[in-house]
């Protein structure tokens, strides 16, 4: 049998290496083809030497002699650049492309990929969150899988399998509540860093941590949900499950609900991405109901956590106000870590950001790029006014 | 679009009334085409009078009389008898027949109707117990399609959908631990028949509801899902889960969990049955999560609950031990129902026929018969010493 060949686009990253841990378990059926990193050059030396794709890509070009003289030995080629990777992922023998970078970057190689007819495995939900309209379009005329790999949309996508004929009434997207769920406001305006960085139940990357701290995350994961199934906002309802063990659940018409669980442990669903539809075995844990024996659930708090409510504002508006809100959250993000503002600040600036950005209602590709950049530029000079 | 026509065996039940209410609220496209009962004849007339149906049958051959006079001014077929019932579903308009008698009497019509090629709506899990392999085997034969309406079975069906080329890797069927629960050993001993009728989640028949209690219904449901689901008894976990809204999930051996979750609500799984592969939307109430916002799980007390350990000792011998299993159960509960023995008492009597039983390892239909006939004759004689 054909071994299926995966870019991995980010394979330093969170999600990259736990992708890379999957591949190894089942070396008999999945092969990497082309590897990608932002920067860590170093790993991504490591990782190529491991696993020998056909290609690796750095997207920081000043990397380039140095991974280029590391693999010297080796017949594995060597780019650089961010061009670059939009440009792999159309390699002829490339199955499925699992885009695991950070943030708006993953944008214009997820379009490059659908467009080439690769399979997708989405694992860069800022993708469908700036440009979810154009994505499903894209999709459907290139006749493109997008297999979700989040652990909650690979829930809905679990449990709508064998239903597609069966419209969905309700999604519960699931919400572990993140770290400062029990917190007062006054208690939120002080967290740390550190404090935001210690996710209770999911060992993530830096950015995603602090958006499951403050919620953002779960914003986000409303839009990418309303592209991925096609559900209207309202149809959507946020859960806190504190556990993490009920990935999510889809309510059908007869008000029968299917839910997926697991360990939460990104492995699950990154394989059920990159093997599907089969299912493998491999070394995961299962849960144990005799320890997970309580499973509890509450409404989320919009009053502390108003980035769920900013979120669902902007699905509502639609256009480019989606991609507002994601560019103004990457930076804010980004300040928060290096302690330039504080936790609550975050969702202050989006807000002006918001009400303040250049709406546009029927954005194509150039408008997302415009928006983003504008919104990165504004957003940068009010934090420098702090 | 023709109407799907449906025999209901057993109409006057509780799952043939809640039947007739999924079909009320559907006349568009389901219709009954026959209903039997085995006594309630009042009720039967007035069901029929609403329904219409081609045929309607009373086991009960002395009540034929008074059913045929009641229902002259309309045209519907009035036969009497448990052979009548066997023949009607026969009958070739028929698309489906649900089975929703109670014990052993299911067993002729359902294989009957397996025989006619008709789907079968299986609410008469006692015929899975008893001749798991045969029915089986038929349906297999026929190319029959065997729809589980137990709401544990029908959770790991939907589970299941789109599942069918992923290997079980384990069962976890839930049980609500019936009213006893916490009760112990020496309250066991004193409880009464009103206590035992009285479930706390599920409304449903006398005979079903008392084996809830014992717990001989959930060693049931291990039979029964080792034949609809080709699993080994090893592969099945009881898990006790009081609040019944998981109605059971199904582990894939790649660790990820799928579940149905519902109200305890016996309509959501008597309608997916009927309507199925559809989603009908009807008047069921939803999962409210911030009502139900507790779910637990805990594990079984075979120490108390001894029928469990009996029903795993009967599938591990298989041959007709559940059969022996099935019929002594059958006279213990009428027992207990007439103050006859006590609550203990059930399983201690179950215990020595099993011991004492003729096994056979391969048995056939007319073994079947003459096993039902032998260990109800025995389990009274042992009552009578009592």
């Amino acid at each position: 049998m054909k071994k299926r060949q995966i870019a991995i686009l980010g394979s330093t990253g969170s999600i990259g290496t736990q992708a890379l841990d999957v591949i190894r378990q089942h070396s008999d059926t999945l092969e990497v083809y082309a590897m990608t990193a932002h920067n860590q050059v170093e790993l991504l030396i490591q990782q190529a030497r491991e696993f020998m794709p056909d290609t690796v890509v750095i997207a920081n070009e000043s990397k380039y002699e140095l991974l280029k003289e590391a693999l010297s030995d080796l017949p594995i080629k060597v780019w650089a650049g961010s061009d670059a990777i939009a440009q792999i992922v159309e390699a002829e023998p490339i199955d499925m492309v699992l885009t695991a970078m950070v943030g708006y970057s993953g944008l214009q190689p997820t379009i490059h990929a659908i467009q080439a007819g690769k399979a997708i495995a989405l694992a860069n939900k800022e993708t469908l969150v700036i440009a979810g309209e154009l994505i499903t379009r894209l999709a459907k005329e290139h006749k493109t899988l997008v297999l979700p790999v989040d652990s909650e949309h690979s829930a809905i996508f679990q449990c709508l399998a064998g239903e597609w004929e069966n419209p969905i009434d309700k999604i519960l997207l699931t919400a572990s509540g993140g770290p400062f769920r029990n917190f007062s406001w006054e208690q939120l305006k002080h967290v740390t860093k550190n404090e935001a960085l210690k996710h209770p139940n999911w060992n993530m990357g830096a950015k995603v941590t602090i958006d499951s701290a403050s919620l953002m995350n779960k914003g986000f994961e409303m839009i990418e949900a309303k592209w991925l199934f096609g559900v209207q906002p309202e149809q959507i309802q946020v859960l806190v499950h504190p556990q993490s063990i009920i990935h999510s659940m889809v309510q059908f018409r007869d008000m029968s609900i299917k839910a997926q669980l697991g360990m939460p442990d990104m492995r699950i669903p990154i394989q059920y991405a990159l093997t599907y539809p089969s299912r493998f075995k491999s070394n995961f844990e299962p849960v144990d109901f005799t320890q997970f024996n309580q499973l509890t659930f509450e409404e989320p708090d919009t009053n502390r956590f108003r980035n769920l409510t900013f979120a669902f504002e902007a699905i509502r508006q639609g256009g480019n106000m989606p991609c507002i809100l994601n560019a103004a959250n990457e930076i804010v993000v980004e300040a928060f870590l290096k302690d330039q503002i504080g936790f609550l600040e975050m969702s202050e600036i989006i807000e002006k950001i918001m009400q303040s950005g250049t709406f546009v209602a029927s954005p194509a590709y150039e408008d997302f790029v415009e928006t983003d950049k504008e919104t990165r530029n504004k957003t940068t000079v009010i934090l420098k006014t702090k």
